[in-house]
């Protein structure tokens, strides 16, 4: 049994429990999670239909046919085309299935939903997260280890980073953010996960700082946060570094609390822990430092398929951690008009406490 | 006003043609259309509220806020921050808007869209589409411009291509992608509107092949379907080449058909014609020729700032075409484990018929 096939037996267990009849997937990571099957949304339909019991179906286009069926063990793949439309091999499932409940997937675009809720106009419907979110929270060895080689591919590009020295000065953000993803490439990733920030000087007080045209001066702190995937799965790392010449007023001493608030966390973190108190233990040493209303975002986010997913590492969140969650921790600090810091890595819940997946060096000094 | 400010008008008068008292849009294409923001959406929500009389509304994420600002007209921008969710700054806006009925954007993630209709119990929904698309459908002239310099970056890729000649022969599918890509963004391009598609022999036949291992061989017709974008705008057009050698028996009689069949829709388009008669003006060169059953897929469809937008070139396709309209006329004949030959350009119908936005030979020979 595939992975993918072995994930859809235990979501086909929680969909029973959920009360759902169904699962309706579109392309995206949960339709990945159990088919194989990587592309991406399109205006023609592509829908993966599990039932709490028996074999999950495709519906595809007739131009993806050959390439859904090479990627997945779906072995039901039926196909439409454009003269006719997705009814023809639509509908008849959707009759033989007659859910009363279905969970559709969280991103399937709200065109598609509605038309689904038309065809089905006697069914509730529910989010597909409700069953897949648990499942994919707890990462299975082969998805460490794409996690981990990941983080081996960002922590060699920050390596690559600090050797640019003082001739990082002068290049642009924009410049230095194409370095970067070049070097993802060059040690094994295969694009961007999210659009690599590289934020200098004031620039960096933007949590989300586009990478723009400024040029990268001697005393700029610089933020760089970037990330590329390896087997589908993500890196996501933060760096705040300075190239040439000496820092700001206050500079050393916020980059200090906020390694010392990102310590706290790692630290703090492992398995029966809640969520919110490893965001506690963080904003603890940021608040004492002064800054607690400078550090304007959550903790961290669980790291997997999506950069973005359960669990959220926030004030108050009330999960508790388990062995096998993967999330990261990045807390900030803000100066308006004048620089941030922030120092983020993966981590990777233990039987006994936590795995660093970043480990390169987490100072600013070259 | 700028475009984006007298597009959002036009919309609000359509809105309330449509009976609908407002637009709720999640960042993409629609959102960019009237906005000017240019974000990806994300777990964070970020929705443009745009009542059918009045100012419209942002609601986004505390950290996205000075980005959104910077790069749209639109005044009122409330944020929220990780703390609290979009709660405190969403509900009083909903309240206060008390829509009977709301149209969505068609791409908004279903969780968002089940989300706003909780918080929405009497409303009714539909789609965005339903007003922006006829907007959208027709360009203006910076749109115009736009799509016209993506498409002359494609022609110019597509000349570096050729100039490759026989050096093509033994690179693989996904290096002569790779080096499309690059020539794309020498020739002004940014990134790649959709998956570049290199498909060489037997994989041509597959008209949504995933560019591969396959080395180019002497005599490969080699299917060659790339976009870039320019000012968000993008390319979209397809060559079928030979590099070295003689083209398998029947290559050449089938490129001409496919050429002819190509060049026949490009000639029956203009205004008033429908897009039907156009798919069966390129149909009708094919079925003459005996291929009816090998071209497998739609004629073509509209382009602006989604690769596949309204209107669909398609069998019986009945909206008339109008001055403004974008779209591809892209033919194909697929045999099964021999080749493929698509040969497709975009078009902009004119006061008279049509401007073709590519130029380049569209001939097999280097």
């Amino acid at each position: 049994m595939t992975p993918f096939e072995r994930r859809t037996r235990r979501a086909q267990a929680r969909l029973v429990d959920a009360g759902a009849d169904a699962l309706a997937l579109t392309p995206g990571r949960n339709l990945y999670y159990l088919s194989g099957v990587d592309t991406e949304p399109s205006d023609r339909l592509t829908l993966l239909v599990v039932p709490a019991e028996g074999d999950p179906t495709f519906v595809v286009p007739a131009l993806d046919a050959a390439s859904v069926r090479d990627a997945t063990w779906v072995t039901d793949v039926r196909t439409w085309a454009d003269e006719t439309g997705p009814s023809p091999a639509l509908d008849p499932l959707l009759d033989d299935l007659s859910p009363s409940h279905v969970l559709l997937a969280d991103r399937m675009w709200t065109a598609v939903s509605l038309s689904l809720r038309d065809r089905l106009p006697e069914a509730t419907v529910g989010l597909a997260s409700e069953v897949l979110a648990p499942l994919r929270r707890l990462k299975d060895d082969r998805e460490l280890d794409a996690l981990r080689t990941a983080a081996e591919a960002a922590d060699a590009t920050m390596r690559d980073v600090r050797a640019l020295g003082t001739g990082a000065v002068g290049r642009t953000e924009a410049d230095l953010a194409a370095f970067v993803e070049d070097r993802l490439e060059a040690h094994g990733g295969t694009g961007i996960a999210f659009d690599t920030i590289v934020a200098a000087g004031p620039n960096g007080a933007d949590p989300h700082h586009a990478s723009g045209d400024r040029e990268i001066r001697p005393g700029d702190p610089v933020v760089l946060d970037f990330g590329t995937r390896v087997d589908a799965y993500p890196s996501d790392q933060t760096r705040t570094v300075v190239f040439d010449g000496d820092p700001p007023a206050a500079f050393e001493a916020v980059h200090r609390v906020v390694a010392e608030a990102q310590a706290a966390g790692v630290a703090a973190a492992g398995p029966g822990v809640t969520t919110g108190a490893v965001d506690r233990a963080v904003r603890d040493v940021i608040e004492d430092a002064g800054y607690g209303d400078r550090f304007v975002h959550r903790t961290g986010h669980g790291v997997g398929l999506d950069v973005h997913e359960d669990p959220d590492i926030v004030a108050g969140g009330d999960v508790e951690l388990e062995p096998g969650m993967v999330f990261s921790v990045e807390p900030g600090v803000y100066l308006h008009d004048r620089f941030g810091v922030r120092i983020e890595d993966l981590v990777v819940v233990t039987a006994d406490g936590t795995e660093r997946l970043n480990r390169t060096d987490r100072g600013w000094r070259l």
